[in-house]
């Protein structure tokens, strides 16, 4: 049974791994199945066949056998569930690399997207330089206490598992920052996971994409 | 083996059932499970111990045996995955359920906490004004495909699923905003879910702390 995800056709992190289908790309090199891609112009991601298997009109979902599953923290959820490598026999270690992944989401990224969407979208806006300060503060805060939990260990909680897949991407955002120069414990955090020959293949995977539509012509981005 | 959760001593909600611990209240109530509640003061909450619990010091965790667990997602996942009631026991079901609490949490609260949080701490600003609109834009963004995914059902997919147990308490985020407003299919579903004997029950629990620390003396809040 073929599983298919879906991504940019032109993503607009130009290549470099930002994008959620990365985290799915990922999950799927660390578990070692086979996939195929079917890549989305920024107009089909709104037409109703994309709409009915991804509610808000984003990439990625994803196509196995009978399901169609959309949310990159689902998918991660639903791939690691049903094949070994990612979360841990052991139920109460199961649960708290789950926690992990939960946390990524929804304590980690939430001020880190706030922070660099304003970075992007209000940087020439008068109050850029009143507001920016409360919101790195608040993504420091984060990155304090994930650099406290993290504590000379090499994984969140044990061995390497989706909750680290996920924290890492999210972490990742903050790259073309500088934020993440206070905390030398997170960077090597995510060095070790970008050194991962799984992480290597997805990163590769996705750049290719990037590199084919740069070279397409002159709809492609500058 | 008891359950046992932490919440706000003194909820900055005022006992409006919008802090993190009400969705695991509820939950424990849906799947009839009895539980104990440690009340935590906001001192207590930077504690060590309480940081060896949930490592970004918010509310609620949960202990359950042996398992210590934070994320109020990760905690209702895994009550949900081990207990029947709030997942569909097909696979292919649950993992739909699964990506609509992820999608709770990561799409559809982000945007809402974005532009609640601003309209408590921004209000003031000069550019309050300016900005919210950008805010709100978002925030109808989602609510408008929600509106569409959930057409003339009742719930999100099938049955009543932890999925919308999520959804319904990121949604509840907007009901002192007239943000819903447009939306009257949500507004049902909103009041569909709090019609549900669980719901009420939890409701009324978290609703009690609240009125036992307005009635404690002068730190109460006004």
């Amino acid at each position: 049974m073929t599983i298919t995800i879906t991504a940019f056709e032109n993503s607009p992190d130009r290549g470099r791994g930002l994008a959620r289908d990365m985290r799915v790309r990922w999950a799927l090199e660390e578990l070692g199945l086979p996939y195929e891609v079917r890549l989305l112009s920024f107009e089909a991601l709104k037409r109703p066949e994309h709409l009915a298997h991804q509610p808000f009109g984003q990439i990625p979902s994803l196509e196995d056998g009978d399901l169609v599953l959309f949310e990159s923290g689902a998918i991660v959820l639903h791939l690691a569930g049903t094949h070994p490598g990612l979360l841990p026999e052991d139920a109460d270690a199961r649960a708290r690399a789950v926690a992990w992944l939960v946390a990524a989401l929804n304590t980690v990224e939430p001020p880190i997207v706030e922070c660099t969407m304003a970075m992007i979208f209000e940087r020439e806006q008068a109050w850029f330089a009143a507001r920016q300060p409360m919101l790195e503060k608040r993504v420091q805060a984060r990155l304090q206490q994930l650099t406290a939990s993290l504590g000379s260990a090499e994984w969140l909680d044990g061995a390497f598992s989706a909750g680290d897949l996920m924290m890492v991407t999210v972490l990742r955002r903050l790259v073309s920052s500088n934020l993440l120069d206070a905390w030398p414990p997170l960077l090597a955090y995510i060095a070790r996971a970008e050194a991962r020959p799984a992480y290597q293949r997805a990163f590769a995977d996705q750049r290719a994409v990037f590199e084919a539509a740069s070279c397409a012509g002159p709809e492609a981005p500058a």
